[in-house]
């Protein structure tokens, strides 16, 4: 959410003699992201996303994600690909980081999508994992089922100061939630945080799938789940949408077969992922003093929405 | 340097329907200034820069700044005007605060300017000044020579914990600076903070002047003092570059006659710059928590500077 490197006009403008892709217009520094650096760079001949990367652990994973996009965008996918420089290198070195430019897709992000828009974005999930039946690189979770339990002893008891109790609450939430844990449905690499920030749209059209920096290996409907945990609530975690619910789901089946063990999982699926955004949310909260600039997300919008889960089955 | 408030891609769809600029097809928060929030917006028609104003004062001041700005870009300077919607009304309400879509310009700040380009730039801010001339709308500057004293006070001894002993050498220096501060040179509408990141250029070409809200009434070749000080050395304030100080002054002259007085009053103009970001530096420096996102300025950068003034006559 905020530019953490500072890349200067002089140094942008010998970057971009690497590629055959004009000369260097503009640049602004953009809020887009969580962890890393970028700007909206123009030149002469088009408009890229200049990132660059922040965390030693996103760059070690580098070449999965850029692997994942390319053969996501080799299959019509509409993925913003990293660009080859002349020697064909798409990871660059700027500003001490590694660095790539990057296709600029056009489209927004909606804050309140209708069944339209999440019919369109949950069929473009299905469309994205019918071409990764075809991609067999490996990266494990690293916010996976199994870190979950030590996540929250990380958090500790300060996770109280947030709201009493809710260390003990979060604690048999995730008892009750890895006793059930699938541990047979299908695996596949999936993007794993397909919140609406990160699908942009021009009307009821995807136009962009963008952020793939927790894409991943895990359960395939997990990724569905955590989509649905987030496109189908308000933003506080109070208002459950079943008609949002219900197109997420109606648009990724019409594009990708969810099998009834699939479909069957969908509810513990969906705690799983309310616990996994809680616990990073609240680890988040503890370590981000309040005046930051960063906006803290609220954990107790998930701790919200894993009580409707529990009370219902809204996937029934 | 932040984007402070969020606006959700279905309000600025609807913003945009007041104005026959196209639809809407991207929208990016930027970082950009140091007080508003803005977003870099692509239209079908055209790009846009969408500021919304977070400080009460700056949106008092607005009709002045949109007028200034009419008044310069009428006389062929490269500065971003406010657009006027159909009813032609450039400042409007988005997100509970006044908002201004406001004319993209290509270019990009240089970090380390040539001689060349501070040739350019001196005679970007000398062809505004000619413009100004005939602007005569009035403005107090908040930052004047008359508040620094306050200011200091405000800032008290507490200003000793950036550096042991800073307080009464920022007094005395003070003392001084307001013992010969001229007050019969020409008064007129300037920028007042032409740094670097305030103006785009391509090449040596000035493709824009923005950031137009500490623009106010005060002594003309103060601006011209401004710009010496901020352009004129490294971002440590350590190495002053006579090239680039003789540059600026002779861009300036090439396109606004300056009077010997106003030239003789260069070195007292320039210290007391040097003060005016000292002091609000050293505010935000006690005023800014050192984890926030924000980047605080070093208010020493500008006591360096100061004290090389104090040493040399740089305008000899």
């Amino acid at each position: 959410m905020a530019v953490y490197t500072q890349v200067s006009a002089e140094a942008l403008g010998a970057f971009l003699e690497r590629y055959d892709r004009g000369e260097l217009l503009s640049a602004k520094g953009i809020a887009e992201g969580v962890q890393n650096s970028n700007y909206l760079v123009e030149t002469t001949a088009d408009r890229f996303i200049l990132t660059l990367y922040e965390e030693r652990t996103s760059t070690d994973d580098l070449p999965f994600f850029l692997d994942m996009l390319d053969h996501l965008a080799a299959d019509g996918n509409p993925v913003p690909r990293a660009l080859p420089d002349r020697d064909g290198a798409a990871i660059q070195q700027l500003a001490g980081r590694s660095a790539c430019l990057i296709e600029f897709l056009t489209g927004v992000s909606v804050s309140h999508p209708t069944a339209g828009q999440a019919f369109a974005a949950g069929a473009a999930m299905g469309q994205m994992h019918t071409s990764l039946a075809g991609f067999d690189q490996v990266r494990a979770n690293p916010l996976g089922a199994d870190t979950w339990r030590p996540f929250l002893e990380r958090c500790g008891r300060d996770i109280d100061t947030i709201e009493p109790g809710l260390f003990d609450r979060t604690e048999a939430a995730l008892t009750a939630v890895l006793a059930e844990w699938p541990r047979d449905l299908p695996m596949a690499a999936i993007h794993s945080d397909l919140f609406p920030d990160n699908v942009l749209m021009l009307g009821d059209r995807v136009t962009g799938v963008i952020d793939f920096y927790f894409a991943c290996t895990d359960i395939r409907a997990y990724d569905l789940a955590v989509m649905h945990t987030s496109w189908a609530f308000d933003g506080n975690g109070e208002n459950y949408d079943p008609a949002i619910g219900k197109a997420l789901i109606d648009g990724y089946a019409s594009r990708f077969p969810l099998s009834d063990a699939e479909r069957a999982a969908l509810p513990i699926l969906a705690r799983g992922a309310c616990l996994r955004f809680l616990l990073t949310r609240a680890w988040d909260w503890l370590n981000t003093p309040a005046d930051a600039l960063v906006t803290r997300k609220d954990p107790l919008a998930y701790w919200r929405r894993l009580e409707t889960y529990l009370k219902d089955d809204l996937f029934a």
